[in-house]
């Protein structure tokens, strides 16, 4: 049995990123936060096996310059799967795949994976969507910014979480865990 | 000094109802509350003055039969300021303002009003644009609509927040209190 989670920090009102895709404001946010302090990332990181992101998410991971997933598999969610113009800056560990999520999800649990770490926007909202999520990991940074990129998208219907825990930093980032309480319908491959 | 604030809750995904203004989604998780838990609404009120929303609101109030608000005084945000057709089911409570929110504020400032109550999407979105906004108790309610009426909207810039609680309720539902640090320019009348 997969697990699939989201590990995201988000706006008060739920943008990831700026329109443009970026991060000025949570690069600002993270000055407040106490040195050596993650919010719990590297521990829920050395829990998963593959780590599925959009290109979108993938193009900026890669502007950082560090390659920050070691070894762990990493999947880019692209139409085209071309790798073409990516040429030596495409780690070893990456491959693209233009699988609808529930294909993608039902290889990877037959690759015996057992635990998927959805990342950025798009990918989030299309693995929401096809009711593949298990849990949401949200840290919520105190700024409202007005317009962005949202975590969040439309649904084909109401997903009803349970709130699981919240843990407050000094620094005033919120952290909550909800898992998703209903899947729509045949969601897990059979 | 006026101070004034958001009190209302929305989905994990920041709808404070759906797009037709239904609160059904709201209604059935309340049916998990404890009974007599209000989630501190009524502490709240009683620190009200004035109560300030959009004509949508208003309306919804209204279809509830039950007049909620008591003898405090509610202002209705309208262009029109036409109570035409309202009759009998206005309350003598209600006026209506066609005011921008800084001449409102401005006006209610020199009644001697001290603490403002902006509810509904619409009236927060305007207060919070104009920068009027001191602080806001919202109650994430633990569920995914995908759409509806979004509390939050557009501004004119970051607004930067300051965590104040948390408070996680047995239930599952996670109330936070935020004040805004950085009030825009000259928001406030002089």
């Amino acid at each position: 049995m997969i697990t699939c989670s989201v590990f995201v920090a988000t706006s008060l009102d739920g943008f990831i990123a700026r329109s443009d895709g970026s991060l000025d404001w949570l690069d600002r946010a993270n000055l407040s936060v106490s040195p050596g302090e993650d919010c719990g990332f590297a521990k829920f990181f050395s829990t998963v096996d593959t780590l599925i992101m959009g290109r979108k998410t993938f193009e900026q991971v890669l502007s950082f310059g560090e390659w920050a997933y070691g070894t762990t598999p990493v999947v880019v969610l692209s139409r085209t799967r071309s790798t073409k113009g990516w040429g030596s800056a495409l780690p070893p560990t990456v491959e693209f795949s233009s699988e609808p999520p529930r294909d993608l999800y039902a290889r990877l649990a037959t690759e015996g994976r057992n635990h998927l770490y959805i990342d950025g926007g798009q990918a989030v909202q299309s693995f929401l969507a096809a009711g593949l999520i298990d849990e949401v990991i949200l840290t919520v940074i105190p700024i409202l910014l007005g317009t962005g990129r949202a975590l969040f998208g439309p649904l084909p219907r109401d997903l009803e979480m349970t709130h699981v825990e919240t843990h407050v930093y000094e620094f005033g980032f919120v952290q909550h865990k909800y898992r998703c309480l209903n899947h729509f319908s045949e969601p897990h491959p059979r």
